[in-house]
């Protein structure tokens, strides 16, 4: 019987819908394996903003490093994106938050449920069997580098930067994790133009010699962003930096039928960080129509990786696999054949993965 | 009737196989028509290293400057991807040659032939009438700022840059085209991470005031990764920054196919390059399996910027699409219905567009 304290952490937009449907799933976890969760919530973002004038409260950051686990929503919005020059935005806060916690790999599984073959842009053929594990690199590259303005605000910088040791140590994050699949690596770098890459690319190549099981391969980021679509079933574990995987997990949520199926787990030096892929998406806030399955599974990682709890972790995922067998869908996984009466509301397709539990 | 002189420049790999294509398609055109084109040839990539030890001999510059149009390849070489610390690659040859020729913009037409539907992993009714012009910045962004090595080599660097200037100019060219397209432009960026994205809006959110009949939205780089993807339609005109266009344009490939059918066109300041945005593709050197048809519809932009010859460009263009109506497939844009009497290599799907001009 675990006892265990989550942190609540909203943030912007539809992530107050979503995660609201996450903590209940862990909830009725806790109920029917009988452990104990507590709560607490934390602000961040643009509400953190409006309430503090800070992205990222110390009061937050304190919240989080005494939990045992973080269950985030999304940050961002449209109000800072069109002002390029806003000086103090919700973005620094998820990015703080990911450096403060030394949450430096992102684990991103993109694995499509049979029931959304047809949800996806790609051919049914090309997808069926698709499943990839992506660890984007978080705390480092031209995210965290020294960025600015000269010639009088005329010419903007940003710096990329990696030291051996930030390669090296996602990169033994992803060959483990690939032993425990299929045994196959692909690192993924534009190591042809970019130093950070040929850094990345030699520390791949060190750690390689650790791993003589699993099968590497080293792959531009352009091919990459075109192998994805034209043949997803040819990886397995993907490795990239930051600004990469940012980009390449985006894309590859089109294998998964869609951005709001996908889950993820930030982890590293302390408390994990579970949050969607999918991002504020203001144009749907407070409708009731968010797709609430890509927290739930959020949960379902936040369960099996910092808590250890497999079984319970299992148990979300089968609910929801179960949910779409049913025929229920969100708006965003439904297609032309869906019949209108299963086209579910954020809260309602939530109440038919609490009742599968 | 036009006399101009054009510079083949094959370089690495299967670029040897296209452009000798591509010429013949020029000469034909030629004599058609009644124009004198004159041939001259240079070395680029790992060509030249071996010849000269340079990846962008003085002479090959020279002959560049000096043509009215470059015909160009593909430069690479696996030894040098898998040995990131050779101080001496094929590809600075080709990012020499964009800078100093001035080439700032690149412009990628993706556009699906009818005929290759179902060569695509993308399904038909998605796909159907998707029409996108990329215009990749060329000459900026962290392909061109500084890189190296600290920390006794053990931190890499690279430094993102972008001027006013800069972007202002690519702005004004995807404008000016959205203008005579569908008057819709999209440009995409980093704007809530990184500091040139944030530039980079500014200038396209200026440049939009003087083209209030062109229609402009901003998209974060990973969303429109994901957007190219699921609803490849709703793109007309794409501007975007160096390392973004790399990975968008080759992801969008798959809009068209395959990347064996993508033609690019990098212009600016003097002297046109002209090539097919597929690589050196070593794994199929020298087995007469390549899709010419690539550099064929670079040869059709050649006529149709560098020259003016829109008649002369359409001829390409249409006899291409013939050769695809009469059921002609390289292995690459060839699917599981082919017959195989109908996959033809190189030069026999060569003569087929030929005999169509
Ligand atoms: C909101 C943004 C800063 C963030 C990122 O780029 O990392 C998001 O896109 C993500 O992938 O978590
Ligand atoms: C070969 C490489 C340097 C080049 C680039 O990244 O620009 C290529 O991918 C391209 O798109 O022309």
């Amino acid at each position: 019987m675990a006892s265990k304290h989550i942190l609540i952490v909203p943030g912007d937009g539809i992530g107050q819908e979503v995660t609201a449907v996450g903590k209940q799933v862990l909830n009725k976890i806790a109920a029917k394996f009988g452990h104990t969760f507590t709560y607490d919530e934390a602000l961040i973002g643009h509400v953190a903003i409006e309430a503090t004038g800070n992205p990222l409260p110390d009061e937050s950051l304190k919240k989080m490093r005494k939990s045992d686990a973080v269950l985030f929503g999304a940050v961002g919005h449209p109000k800072y994106d069109n002002d390029p020059s806003a000086k103090v935005r919700p973005e620094q806060g998820l990015l703080k938050m990911r450096k403060e916690l030394g949450l430096y790999a992102n684990l991103r599984p993109i694995k499509l449920f049979d029931e959304l073959l047809d949800a996806s842009s790609i051919r049914p053929e090309i997808l069926k069997g698709a499943d990839i594990l992506f660890f984007r690199e978080l705390t480092g590259d031209i995210y965290f580098g020294e960025k600015g303005r000269k010639n009088d605000g005329d010419t903007a910088y940003d710096i990329a930067e990696y030291s051996r040791y930030e390669v090296e140590r996602i990169a033994r994050k992803a060959f483990d994790a690939a032993r425990t699949r299929r045994k196959k690596l692909c690192s993924v770098d534009k190591a042809n133009v970019i130093e950070t890459s040929r850094l990345w690319r030699e520390v791949v190549q060190k750690v390689a010699l650790d791993y003589p099981d699993v099968e590497v391969e080293h792959q531009f980021v352009d091919a990459t962003a075109m192998l994805l679509i034209k043949d997803p079933r040819r990886f397995d574990v993907v490795v990239t930096a930051n600004l990469f995987g940012d980009i390449l997990t985006d894309e590859a949520s089109q294998i998964a039928g869609s951005m709001g199926m996908l889950a993820s787990a930030s982890i590293g030096d302390g408390t994990g960080v579970y949050e969607p892929i999918h991002g504020s998406a203001h144009d749907i806030t407070g409708k009731g129509v968010a797709n609430p399955l890509a927290s739930i599974l959020s949960a379902a990682l936040l369960l099996d990786i910092s808590f250890g709890l497999k079984a319970e972790s299992d148990a979300v995922i089968s609910a929801v696999d179960q949910v779409l067998k049913a025929g229920f869908r969100t708006r965003d996984i439904a297609n032309s054949q869906t019949p209108a009466d299963k086209i579910l509301g954020t809260a309602a397709i939530g109440e038919e993965v609490l009742k599968r539990i």
